[in-house]
């Protein structure tokens, strides 16, 4: 049966790159017209700020849109500003629907039981209302933290298989700090792994049986690029678990790292990259605010060439 | 130098009990009339099932409000509906602040560095727009997930010591499938012990010295009730780390149970129950869909009780 893994490769191979562009909007680095058009709309207000996040977005993805077929909005961004910034990420979401894009929302929810399902049908299903019933956040992937065990992530992977949508489960995240947990050693069923490599077990043994026609379940795992020994154990392990491998980039992330999170067929991963392309404009004086969008352009061509060249 | 804790326990005090609301409305539960109500003023639309959600909130709280200084709503079924669920969300924070209550938003949060501090920032601290500067959540202590290790917790450890606020990392949850992961033993510093415990010396780790005038640290710990062996050995090991308990009534935890996650003074747990609140009235035939409120009032009385006669 086809999953939600089918389409991201489908995606992948329309626009010959498994990159995927984060949307991390930060209103420190937004540039001052979109800023000043904002504030002259709605004032110096939660309202202002959601129109220039939607602003800013728009012209990301309009400037790249060409060169990659998934995007990754970060949730904290937009909540953290309630109402208004959710939906600028609602608004986000429909705005790269519109242009045929898959989706993946970083959010790293978790919760257990029906608390679990109001996650998973609001941000990967639909929500009943009085009587009707309707789309909430509507994105085709989710993060998701596997940290209370079945009851915490099984929910998710039946909205999953439902509605063709997918998670993405932390397993070896690429912060410094992921060793304080991750790669601590624990003995199950008689061996001794590490604790990234307990909740990949774990994720196989939750979504096995919902492998799609390439192959993958529709439960994937986020392993970064910045422990490359650690993805390769992963990778080797299962094949059948899609990767996010965020990163990319800012958080210090190679090209040749990311080789380690790929299948022999260079297949199984897809690459993040955040700031470093909504902010390319602040990194090289040869760009201004006016072509912020030029610039994350650049960037985005510049981590397709660099990834395709050690695939 | 006080802390939240300082303020959790002289709440605590106050209404002499260590019981705590939960919030968790589910519009198929939620009764007739306010449903009617809602319909007619708003429709059949997110913006009519949050208000139903705020009214049905107001009601329990005001049928409880002489009996718990303490309310826990949980963020799942608020964000399931969108903006407008968040919208409710925030109402229902205001109304418990103007009631002088302390909020302990159940959400498990997670992600790294400047993610994290948008977190951070947004349900404990302030936000900044172009330039106002101003609060969006405003709760006094969130739930946190702590797998991505100290880049995720730190920095919300940053904002409670900042605004005088807490978190509660989650260690041993009351859910079933917590065996899964949190149960599995590991090595850590020479010392074998389960998973749920290297995230309470992680916990101790990342939050010793902020202990307030009560001894409590900004970082607290969620454990379950219904594993109490686990509670016990977890409450001997760290008297400093205050916990909350949910899982009261409805998850199976009783009030033997619960002895466990308190310190022999008493002190040092919050329990708290929600759906077993809540719902009450659709639970025992004496109660129908107008007295909803004096149903909650009854099973809040039941608990506190309950819980005084273990202590």
């Amino acid at each position: 049966m086809r999953n939600i893994f089918d389409l991201v490769l489908d995606k992948i191979n329309e626009y010959s790159t498994p990159s995927c562009i984060g949307l991390d909007p930060d209103i420190r680095f937004i540039p001052r017209m979109i800023k000043d058009e904002a504030m002259s709309r709605y004032g110096d207000t939660r309202k202002g700020v959601a129109y220039a996040f939607l602003e800013f977005n728009k012209a990301i993805i309009d400037a790249t849109e060409d060169i990659v077929g998934i995007y990754k909005p970060q949730m904290a961004f937009y909540e953290k500003y309630g109402p208004e910034g959710i939906q600028a990420f609602i608004d986000t979401v429909v705005y790269l629907k519109n242009k045929d894009k898959v989706v993946i929302e970083d959010a790293k929810r978790n919760d257990v039981g029906n608390t679990a399902t109001a996650y998973a049908d609001s941000h990967l299903g639909k929500v009943k209302l009085f009587n009707a019933v309707e789309p909430i956040y509507d994105v085709d992937l989710i993060t998701v933290n596997g940290y209370l065990g079945e009851d915490g992530v099984k929910p998710f992977i039946s909205a999953s298989v439902e509605n063709e949508k997918g998670i993405f489960v932390l397993a070896k995240t690429s912060n410094p700090s992921s060793v304080d947990f991750q790669n601590i050693k624990c003995v199950t069923d008689g061996n001794t792994v590490e604790n990234y490599m307990l909740m990949m077990d774990l994720i196989k043994r939750w979504a096995d049986g919902t492998q799609g026609q390439y192959g993958y379940m529709v439960a994937g795992a986020v392993v970064g690029t910045t422990f490359p020994a650690d993805a390769k154990k992963i990778r080797d392990r299962y094949p059948d678990c899609f990767f996010l491998v965020p990163g990319y980039g800012a958080q210090g992330g190679t090209a040749e790292d990311i080789v380690s999170c790929f299948n022999k067929n260079s297949e199984g991963a897809l690459v993040s990259s955040s700031r470093q392309i909504n902010y390319a404009y602040l990194k090289d004086e040869k760009y201004t605010e006016e072509n912020f969008a030029d610039a994350a352009r650049d960037a985005a061509l510049s981590m397709k060439n660099a990834i395709a060249s050690v695939l």
